[in-house]
């Protein structure tokens, strides 16, 4: 089974791709979906949406995830990583993918153990979780495999319980 | 020439097109799109979005403009407006129609000729200058008319000068 974490953004959306393995999760995939600050906003959801589907393609995981993006304090922030968030989860939808969401806290807890682990602790966790040489980058490809990690814990005892 | 009006949301996106009629706009349908809260948020974004494109199919906007919604105080609900914003966005820019956005203040000023309009008052010219009997409702049609009626007087302007 593959469990895709997805970190969304209009300018860089990262992705992580993670497998139930025998010794817990292994890396499948992971990295980033850029588009450029010239091209219209309609045109940056294109290629977001696009290149969403072709990953859904070429890994069909089961299953997905994206943060719930309370931290957010800026509404016009907000709105533009809702933006991106909206053509994911269409995205998501129409292939038949489930969608799974959860706050920060939730995906900290999840893969440091804690909710108050900083950001280079949940990157040496994820490193560590997936033994890896070295820290995934950048960040938001970071932060998706935190959240897909996350997910295939909380699915996989969903689905035995 | 026809062009789209659209006031996003995720329960609620209404919309509105008019033509460049010789006396000034004219209607040309209006309505909602709506969408059941039983749904799961991806299967209501898809559910706006292949609503949108049907219309598009149907009516062949030139242009289209969305509200730009600085107005939302409520961060959480910035988001689920980007969100359904994002399929929008997509779907006209899958269509090749050209987008305008504007704030509230601009569409007032557009068509009730002062920023300070109220909803009553934007109503009653939305109906006067499209020679209607009675206000289009629901209210997020009548908005979303307001907003294609200042995008055809600007896009006009545009395109003359």
């Amino acid at each position: 089974m593959i469990v895709l974490g997805i970190d969304p953004g209009t300018a860089t959306t990262g992705y992580g791709l993670v497998r139930d393995g025998v010794n817990g999760p292994e890396l499948v995939a992971y990295g980033v979906i850029t588009t450029p600050k010239t091209l219209a906003m309609g045109e940056r959801l294109r290629e977001i949406y696009i290149q969403l589907r072709e990953l859904l393609r070429e890994h069909r995981p089961e299953t997905a995830a994206v943060e719930k993006l309370f931290f957010q304090k800026n509404v016009s922030t907000a709105m533009t990583v809702g933006q991106a968030r909206g053509v994911i989860l269409l995205a998501l939808t129409e292939a038949g993918v489930s969608i799974g969401e959860y706050t920060p806290n939730e995906v900290k807890h999840a893969v440091a153990g804690y909710g108050s682990a900083d950001k280079p602790q949940m990157q040496q966790m994820v490193r560590t979780l997936l033994n890896l040489r070295e820290i995934p980058r950048p960040d938001d490809a970071a932060d998706a495999l935190a959240v897909a990690i996350c997910h295939l814990h909380s699915y996989k005892y969903k689905n035995l319980s």
